[in-house]
């Protein structure tokens, strides 16, 4: 028996049943949808639909099936067509005839709606802290490692040197903006639809503005139609979560590549890395990779949720029922994620003798093109010559540092003694004390404002 | 304890162990397994690393395993890591030291390859059976219409008069294709990596031949690292059911359209279509909807898996866990789709009458234009000559067959008595007897080719 | 030759040179990054690394260079190899040796980042007009439309009857978000990375503040490395206008269905229509077909760019040029498709006679229940007499509102004579005046909100 | 002026025409058009619908278009609608009203279908061809490396040693499946749609076999409304392209980490390696890592046609127009892509003396394991033994192959003096003649294999 099928003949199809069902993943918003049906039976109460004793009785039935719910002794049957009908169906069981009337002047299109934008809500605000942490992890990290002169890369070439503080910096200024993201997130989840009906507006004179006050909503939707059928939310919640995904497997294959024995700069402590079951010697930056290969799954639950939103009509389709999963999936994944990644740098070895042998002399090229620069020597012309210089040294095997400056002279006559001071790793970083730059100066100004923005948290 | 620790100094941390568990998703490959599990015991039994009667402890215990699996009954631990190592807990638990020796020569990374494609193998199969039966009910259907004259629709505008088998058989033929994707993906799928080892082959003088014979696989990889590495054969899978989500989708919105009030031109049976909540007059085709929006499923999880994919190098990492779950899902999901479409079909009530009603005679306007061409008008000509009429009717309010031959000649003197014949929808059919066309003779051509498709399966 | 070929033997490849070239996508950027190049040239000079006149010819040079792309007399050559080194290769032909100074301090990394950036801002902005004028165009229409009383449908099928204004308000209060959206991505697009350098900030000492205020940008990149590497300023862009592609998908779908013949609630101007090769009576919604799939392009360029960003480490790698073309591409796309729907909807024909011909009597079921909640019987339970009473009347074929009151009371005996009072479509509007619902006063009260949004822009 | 308007009244918006043009996209077709217009008229003459001397007249003056476009003297019109109407107005403006005649019976539907299979197939084969030269090179690769005993990576941790050769072999086995996939693929499109009209089938005797045979098609579509909607053909290429992409990415990734200096086990030819605006000592990977970030544009094209195609409805909606953009796109960058790598393989340079310095004794740890497994020692034990002895090593610093029996003997008394031989590389290879194997046996068959495959190209 389903709760609509007064103008049924015959009984849905058991695979219809199965396949219609969405218990498996909405009861996920149990809480959300019970708090939502106490707040709608006062509301019909204050509108006078209700009677004060009616209210009483509902709200303390369903008071009782959420304790029920939060130690786990709720039983849902198998064919509970989704988490609406189920818990009206046990309030119906517990209190009789007087469960029957709290689904008026409401449908499961507006009530479901309310659910969903208040759990992403919820979850998203966890998110939220969540990055916070892990931005106090890598505040710590770059104050313990600003002396650490690295090489910076690009394309995996080591470019200039860099204090390894500049790197922490760089994934926590940029977690800024993905808390930015999920806040703009949570602003858009928090618009009520509840009073919305199944698409033209409860005809029943209830007041939204104080269900929304109970139920911790901002907003009420502006119009019936476009609260039931639009789930832009979701979308835009996706995309945040999309975003600290693409985000976490940038830094996460940096880490892994640096984990390497060829590498060797940084070590992951042993609880955040897994072993080999055929090779006894492996230690696995597993927490990691799982970390990039879970980018994956938010790419696909982004296209997932956009495409079935895709030319779908209003008010409301079944195929919106397809929403809940992606999302519930997303946020339980960029939790994880950022939480393990908040644990994996706050434990990480950093190998600073490691890091200072790999130093390559190269990493002064540019120095030495700005050093001719100085001279009045055009850039351009300045990078050609350093080019030679390197493919010199290349090819006769030498450091760029191992030049004399009788050997410089040959490129180009303004090279002059005091070139010398050019390869001189802490000389490298201070002139880069641009705002921004990896200069000592910069790194301090930089986490003198990391950590406003992470006491602010 | 793992089974992998001896290196280790720290434990792998909780959150850490909850991250990388693959457990949840990856007993759904319990029975491949163990099956993989009791081929290689007896492979190196027969390669004398183990004893006759070593190969026969391990092989009664990993049995009783898979009994206790299939009758429910195995209980996994919290932090049995995978399927893998719980299966080998299990054994050694339950025989003792002797069940240490079954992972001699193998190494997950070979094994997960294997399990995974004997599981894609065995559900690719039933999705194909599946799609048969689609077929079968489609084929019933159009036998059933053939005479049932109906729009054809283009631009979701009313274009040219069709059989209605037509429409049914222009799914079947299409089904056939995606019979054939699945196949392929199927026999790329039947490739044994086992023997591979993590990476370089087995140590051990294993006959790989010999457990591709016991497991049901066509060939064994010839190249080891390939054999650990690829996952193409999940992509093309992904891909093969993408594309029946889509074909799907395109079916399903056209009788979601024809299924309103104001086409009307089908009907759902009662046991596959639901209520509603609210408005108790509802009757929703709400499994043709779902199958619409679970086609944005297939699409994230090809997504997802491609972008998992992209860029993970050789030869292993742990991205490639994230694998299974969209695999997995797209399998349930097609299978469920396309038994949902079958029955949809089988008992879907065609309204002969409102569809012989809904014929509207611009439908004739290419067969008018035909006329023309017949008394030698170029068909550009003819076709501006019968966009004049069209206005006309339209801005008069007339049919396109209320005209007279009067009429007609103030737009062409090429109009002459033996028009009334073009007003005629047998007459418009029979002249698309073309191979593939809409006449009649066209259809009995499909439909015996069809039911030698269908036959043949 | 290239820029940078001093530490190189063999030449590039011509295949190579192919491959590499960004040009034909960054010449989009031409006027960004000759403004940047203006005001990175006037910042040299203020850190008095350039003299006065060499500022003076190169932004002379640059002005030149900028006036020939305006007016389409630029000409590149075969192989320069993107946007950057063509301009330094013209500027450098047209004053000589002073050019080849414009790059001191400077990396392609920072520059193209920065002209991406600008490039980005300009074009969000102008969607973000396009998208008030279509709010506008639905405003004008909402008004037009008030006194409209349409079917609401869900699930295709007529659910309560609404005013039409309520549909378009609907459209109107979600574009408000996706302002919002492209707002946000504005923000996020807003801070400069110039003086960034390739990685590790320029090691001239460069006012990034000037520069900023020069180039327009509220803010400069707190860190180096961030300020090359990230992208997400593209990626949330990216999705700000997937879901503009999503929600014109979405009302693209239901006016394609209201413009068939069957349903014909509405019809196209001609001027946004198109007709048939083949067949003269046709007259197809092709403008609101192609603003459907086009949505599929936003979702591609969505998933393309995140999947590129996937596990690409710091600070640089050449996979990064690939982000340019989706977001150009989703950019030109959005702005389109939002100003085509602008003109569908100002110059679609309403059709109010079909439209009130179309009311099914079966509209006022939800009413008819309510009716018997009022008379105190529990929801549920109405919502089964009147199911019951929907399925007698589909049985016999009579409309809701031609049954007799003894006829109604033969399934409930609560129904009385005023329930004649319930079949009256005003006033089925009339009890929908809760805050969002499409009761006419409520409507009035969003028209009034609407106007507001409107006004502000 | 269009070739439709003789309904309308209206004349398009010139946004409308802009928004709706397809030309810039499918002039890529036109080859395919002209061809397919020749056997259209050819077909129009046997069916005596034409005169032998139209026929002639329309060929000739096809003909010339076709010469004009190859030798790009083609001129379209600013508002040809697309390639179709483009080359029939040409057509009638140079034979006059003979060109009026050759859309008799055809449909823009069915002869879009037509063109877009014909050049699919063309490129596809283009693709297979290229990948079939990857192969030699890879096996040109395979036999020179043979001897080159590297390390092999799992989690980029060194795993166990294998031959180079076995790693160039994974990716040629791996290319020939992605041959198969190309294949299939051209299978697929090989059905010709031409004769189904706009969706009913021709009403002239249209011989379709024939027309198949000229345009070098195998088969003819089965179904009028199939061969007009249909686009798996399309989706199925866009899969086996980005399966392609996504191979080609994995082993980008691994060699653009083998050229960084750190691992330094490859360099790249200067011709497809890049430097920098700014460091002159740069010279990075970019071709291969934009073979890395072109992966995603495969999988966003393949995203952006599936999404587009759900929930399309037959028979034609100009949503179908967005098929050919990401095809096309696909097309040409999988063509580059390959013949790329082609060129990088060729040319790389394998800097042995790196690679035999960079092997690690703690590769040798599963050959340790195995001894003991000989000594029959279960193997989870000698796991166990051997993970102990590790950790032993990295604690000390010292190498696996440096520790005395009798210092292996305190970590169990299986080991003996014969111990010594497991540490030797060839002999760790020579144990892995498995099929598959990396043993010198096992690689030699490897490569008779290729060979094989590789001639028969």
């Amino acid at each position: 028996m389903t709760m609509w099928d007064g103008r049924f003949t015959n009984k849905p199809d058991k695979l219809m049943l199965d396949f219609n069902a969405s218990l498996p993943v909405d009861q996920a918003l149990a809480d959300e949808d019970i708090a939502g049906s106490i707040a709608w039976a006062k509301a019909l109460g204050r509108a006078r639909v209700l009677s004060a004793r009616e209210v009483q009785r509902i709200v303390a039935g369903l008071k009782r099936i959420l304790r029920k719910h939060r130690s786990g002794t709720l039983h849902f049957r198998a064919h509970d067509e989704d988490i609406h009908m189920a818990v009206e169906r046990m309030l119906t069981e517990d209190i009789g005839e007087t469960g029957a009337k709290l689904h008026t002047g409401r449908s499961r299109n507006d009530q479901v709606a309310t659910d969903f934008r208040m759990f992403a809500k919820k979850r998203l605000s966890a998110v939220h802290g969540a990055l916070c942490d892990l931005q106090k992890s890598l505040l710590k990290r770059a104050e313990r490692d600003m002396s650490v002169i690295a090489p910076g890369y690009t394309h995996l070439q080591q470019a200039q040197p860099i204090s390894l503080a500049q790197y922490w910096l760089s994934f926590l200024f940029a977690l800024e903006r993905e808390k930015t993201r999920v806040q703009n997130a949570i602003a858009s989840a928090d618009v009520m639809p509840l009073g919305s009906g199944a698409l033209a507006g409860s005809a029943f004179p209830i007041n939204r503005q104080a269900i929304a006050r109970e139920l911790g909503f901002s907003r009420v939707c502006e119009n019936s139609m476009d609260g039931v059928a639009s789930r832009d939310f979701a979308l835009e919640a996706l995309a945040a979560l999309s975003s600290i995904g693409v985000l976490l497997s940038r830094y996460a294959e940096d880490l892994i590549i640096w984990s390497s024995r060829e590498f060797g700069l940084v070590e992951l402590d042993d609880a955040w890395a897994t072993g080999s079951s055929m090779m006894p010697q492996k230690k696995n930056p597993d927490s990691l990779e799982l970390i990039r290969g879970k980018c994956a799954r938010f790419i696909g639950n982004y296209t997932r949720c956009a495409s079935m939103l895709k030319g779908v009509g209003l008010t409301y389709y079944k195929d919106l029922q397809e929403d809940k999963e992606p999302l519930i999936d997303s946020l339980a994944q960029a939790m994880a994620g950022v939480q393990v990644f908040t644990q994996v740098v706050r434990t990480l070895r950093v190998k600073a003798k490691v890091i200072a042998a790999s130093l390559d002399s190269f990493l002064f090229a540019t120095d030495l093109a700005d050093y001719l620069v100085h001279k009045k020597m055009p850039f351009r012309q300045a990078h050609k010559v350093v080019g030679r210089i390197v493919a010199h040294c290349v090819e006769h095997g030498v450091g760029l540092d191992e030049l004399t400056v009788k050997q410089l002279r040959e490129f180009s006559a303004a090279f002059s003694r005091d070139v010398r001071r050019v390869f001189d790793w802490k000389r490298a970083l201070s002139a880069r004390n641009v705002e921004g730059g990896t200069g000592m100066k910069s790194i301090a100004r930089q986490i003198q404002r990391a950590r406003g923005l992470v006491s602010s948290n």
